[in-house]
């Protein structure tokens, strides 16, 4: 899967990943009433609001990048109508080939990471049957357990060939609390990116590991140093745009043949129409914005590339 | 929330929460023989043997304990019919006046963690309507991205009397690999705890604070310091039995008048039938077997307890 990844940015130039984060306030107003017109003010309601939404997008911006990232909580805190829209979500972007990461954060102790890793990226079996339960191609873990929480994740990977963004850096202010201290003369999160590298060290795709990690852009400094600490690792960067990341905040974190990096922008794509320089396509054309936003952000990154050279 | 944990741990003298981790072959071969009947060997059949387990178990040992903790990774796994059966049992253990500790260890940057927060502890709204879509009482939190990742769960807390676990020192063999490593002089958990500690500080119940913290038993010394670092918090504490820690170990996790912690077993109750102290029952009665082992718990906790005194 991360060489369909690397191939599939190579295909597009775009190495972006849109951020399918549906908040109820990004959603159109008509979106929302035909919902609950259909299903009620209910859970059901909103989750048919979220995957309309999201269909009307990923309709919209499929063929200019090669992955989309939906945020699971954004779909749990509406239960299990919402986790439904999450799954619906999947399965619709798979028809349209898109490469699906699904933001889960998840990490726990070895036979309960084995658990989520068997639901999200792997199989269970149930007597004589096999499924694929929820079937994202990579997902983000939490590495607070360490090596045995974490280890079970890498093994469903080498099997069903899926990929991993292990939270490294994370793009939130308060990310330095626990990460940026300094533990044996370096920060927290050295140590962790030289475990991430290792996890991901037998478990090679052609050029990269399967096992990638997450470094938000607004720790541009940062990246550079884990760029070179993980050289093998594919660098999935949150926190550009909304967050306050630039395209000039990212060139660090690629190789210099463009490769290495994926940068996700969540509300900046599929909020687009709420922004002034997108409003004059109006709520009923919140697709046609979000295909624009992708199309600045494309160059916004490939200007910033071209510049470091 | 709080204090309705400290009041039944004194009602029912068992500082005891049984973890509803139901993996397949802890199952008995005729509940799940019956599910496969009615559902096929579905992700569905998987779910209802899942959930007439858990209802047995429950119905065999809810007048015995205060709290159950479904961890919810073990349904998860089975995709939307899975965690369609947690939220069964939580309601069901609700039916039962069981506090439902909700082991979800989620955490993410802010906007992420209050959707995790409204889903599990709080509430969301669906144009003029609200709903609780899963209803915990407490969750399992990972604070691994700091205050501004963990904050959202705490104000949920706080308007909803509901609960939080941080995750301090868990009880899985490579925890220490990053919670161990020194910064500022102590290891990376007393910093975490004393983190902890502050987050609830103001949000406190009678005696303890809404926010708690998880300490692994198989870390008995840790747990004597994080007593005192964390003197409000209560202390939930997994790997007793199965992951080898025994009653003696215990004794720090408690304050001297017996509250301040409460020790999860899973395995060691839910599949007792399995082990061969409780192999009379047989798997028939494998509900009865877990009722054994909850009385067998208390009694060996209450007598470290007493030796202790």
């Amino acid at each position: 899967m991360i060489n369909k990844l690397a191939e599939k940015i190579q295909k597009t130039h775009a190495p972006i990943v849109a951020g399918l984060d549906p908040m109820m306030n990004y959603i159109p107003e008509h979106i929302q009433r035909k919902a609950f017109e259909e299903y009620g003010e209910t859970l059901e309601g909103a989750a048919e609001a979220i995957w309309q939404f999201n269909k009307e997008i990923v309709d919209c911006i499929y063929d200019l990048i090669p992955a989309v990232k939906p945020q699971i909580a954004m779909y749990e805190q509406f239960g299990i109508p919402g986790l439904q829209a999450f799954q619906k979500t999947v399965d619709y972007c798979h028809k349209k080939d898109l490469i699906v990461i699904g933001d889960i954060k998840r990490g726990d102790i070895g036979s309960t990471s084995a658990a989520y890793a068997a639901g999200h990226i792997g199989s269970v079996k149930v007597g004589s049957k096999t499924y694929h339960p929820f079937g994202e191609d990579f997902i983000t873990v939490n590495p607070y357990l360490g090596t045995d929480g974490v280890k079970p994740f890498v093994d469903v990977c080498r099997e069903e060939k899926k990929g991993l963004f292990i939270l490294v850096k994370t793009s939130n202010p308060s990310s330095g609390e626990f990460q940026d201290k300094i533990v044996d003369g370096r920060p927290l999160y050295e140590l962790v990116g030289e475990k991430a590298a290792q996890w991901g060290a037998d478990c090679m795709g052609e050029n990269y590991s399967y096992v990638g990690a997450v470094v938000g852009a607004t720790y541009p400094e940062v990246g550079k140093i884990l760029r070179r600490i993980m050289p093998k690792s594919f660098i999935l960067v949150p926190g550009y745009g909304a967050q306050g990341g630039t395209g000039a905040d990212l060139v660090h974190f690629f190789h210099e043949d463009g490769l290495g990096a994926i940068v996700n922008s969540s509300r900046g794509i599929i909020a687009a129409y709420q922004q002034e320089a997108y409003a004059d396509f109006g709520a009923e054309h919140f697709g046609e914005a979000s295909r624009a936003a992708v199309l600045a952000m494309k160059e916004d990154i490939d200007n910033a590339l071209q510049a470091a050279k």
